[in-house]
């Protein structure tokens, strides 16, 4: 069983963890927390061994009552794969400890392209990522359009892509964040950052985004504007993303009319914390007319990098090929909302 | 002077009134209201006569200690143009009435376009509207894009606009009205209703929108794409937006980063109701590249149709042409943001 461990333990190193644990070639040997807060019971709770992300942090885990393992530097030490799961820019200077003590590292999207040897998309750049020791999970949006862009390219061609991202303002643990009642350009200037970042995935892809922020806590909406080189119908394409076991199709008569009713359907699946790691892309909304496709589509941004995170981490071990692991991930977490109506409730350990 | 009845006194009854009141050639000569609300007051305190627009609801105003001047149907005879601003559907249950009494009407957006001669934007159709008896003032974000659409297809030529229209939920006073914490696709299909409804103005644009809907009260904003036949700098249609009254370019060094400090800036300007009749386009985000033009742009729901309604007063009565109406308009109003940091505070007598 390969040994990972989790640097980081918030919004996504919780959820990376769980998604290790939930698979079949792989265990958590421990998580590292910068501080004693509600979220070390939660590791402690689910048996994982706690590490102090610093050495003069170990007294106030212990002063917390908890039964510390030692530093993020034995972390490091113990583990075959590290997933790095800091906030943005710790990645960075934690990349000099990883090599050090020889272990590979998996880092996450808010770090820069050129820390690692190779962004990453399971479903469009699988391969890549093969042998390497560094290695990056792109963003919840990045990863969200290069799951809809790589089975478009493959079967169509693409021939540009216009999207708006209207962004959640923070996720429902930033009480720090807003706005409240505001729709603010973010950023103001076009087209924004996020084109770029989906160019390390697609370095050839013509792509133009626009960002916005509103005071909602649930999903990202992207409203996506996509010339095709060839002109299949709105029928085609959409039995083609139906097909993508990490995109989820919303038929017109479930009757979800938002990102609420998608986090609810979630919550009645049993899904562990209501995640759900799929694109979520409205049937109805997916419409050609003259090469040119529209669609709606949510993004969890908590937990739709988590399945990608598990898929990193073999491409860079050779514990499997792409679609192996691909389909060894989505069985152990239970992904694919192919009909929410007939699919039996699943959940990842504990 | 001509007389002017305001048939319906809500969001946009309310303001048309004021904005009437304030011009040099027309005067309110009554508004009518359902019922005896906080609106009869303000109607009251600005020394509108008030009419009740049912007859059943007489005594309900005299209960409520208001002096009433009669019925709708009064009013229509007194008026020599009605501004019909009751809610969707209403208006066209009310032609019959108007043509009874031989008194043009002036429609709003939720009507249809085949209730009227012809759908109605000063900047772009005023001739249009010249001599005809039933005119339609288009909704508050076709005026939107109809505003910015006239000036670049006459500069440029329009080859096609893609925009998403990202809607507030309500009005701050439709307290029965969400979503909160949302994002909805609204409507789910693509592309939107919104898009024929521009054609009404531009019966040859090619334009598909796509509308979602969010948790705010204070403006739409629309993220636009605009293929253009020619290809001018990024700076040449900054300069070109600028020259237009009715779009306010949004200055870097304003420090306006969404729709909340927009209108904190009408606020300050001392604005009747806090109101921003203009586009608000923000300057740093115009971009073209290869024909292609992207912006933002914030509009103000509950006011930017009220200077169309005036010059559609004078469109219809021949009162003045397009240039003067539109010029006499903006005076009167304080309309023009061209530096909020050296002009004046004007704002419409009450």
């Amino acid at each position: 069983m390969l040994k990972v461990g989790i640097n980081g333990y918030g919004t996504i190193g919780k959820r990376v963890a769980d998604a290790v644990a939930a698979q079949p070639d792989m265990d958590v040997c421990g998580v590292s927390k910068a501080s004693p807060d509600f979220g070390a019971d939660g590791a402690v709770r689910r048996g994982y061994a706690l590490y102090s992300a610093r050495e003069d942090r170990l007294s106030a885990f212990r002063d917390a009552g908890y039964d510390v393992a030692g530093t993020s530097e034995d972390l490091i030490e113990e583990s075959d794969v590290v997933v790095d799961a800091t906030p943005g820019g710790i990645g960075a200077e934690n990349r000099p400890r990883y090599e050090a003590a020889g272990t590979p590292a998996i880092f996450q999207g808010k770090e820069a392209d050129d820390l690692v040897e190779t962004s990453f998309n399971a479903r469009a750049n699988f391969e890549a990522a093969e042998g390497a020791e560094y290695v990056r999970v792109v963003s919840c949006n990045t990863t969200g359009i290069s799951r809809l862009v790589a089975p478009l390219e493959e079967a169509y061609g693409v021939e540009k892509v216009r999207a708006t991202l209207v962004r959640r303002g923070g996720d429902p643990d930033q009480t720090g964040r807003g706005p409240i009642n505001d729709i603010l350009p973010d950023p103001i200037t076009v087209p924004s950052h996020h084109g770029p970042d989906v160019n390390t995935i697609f370095p050839d892809l013509s792509i133009d985004t626009m960002g916005l922020t509103v005071p909602t806590t649930l999903m990202h909406m992207h409203s996506l504007n996509i010339e095709l080189e060839s002109e299949p119908t709105s029928a085609e394409v959409r039995e083609l993303l139906a097909e993508e076991s990490r995109i989820f199709v919303v038929e017109d008569d479930l009757a979800i009319d938002g990102t609420g009713k998608l986090r609810e359907l979630a919550r009645d699946r049993g899904r562990p914390r209501g995640d759900l790691w799929e694109n979520c892309v409205w049937g109805e909304s997916i419409n050609v007319q003259d090469s040119e496709l529209y669609l709606f589509q949510a993004i969890h941004q908590e937990s739709d990098v988590i399945p990608e995170n598990v898929d990193a981490i073999r491409a860079m071990t050779g514990l499997a090929d792409g679609d192996e692991s691909m389909q060894t991930t989505d069985e152990a977490l239970g992904i694919g909302l192919p009909d929410p109506r007939r699919a039996a409730v699943t959940s990842p350990a504990p």
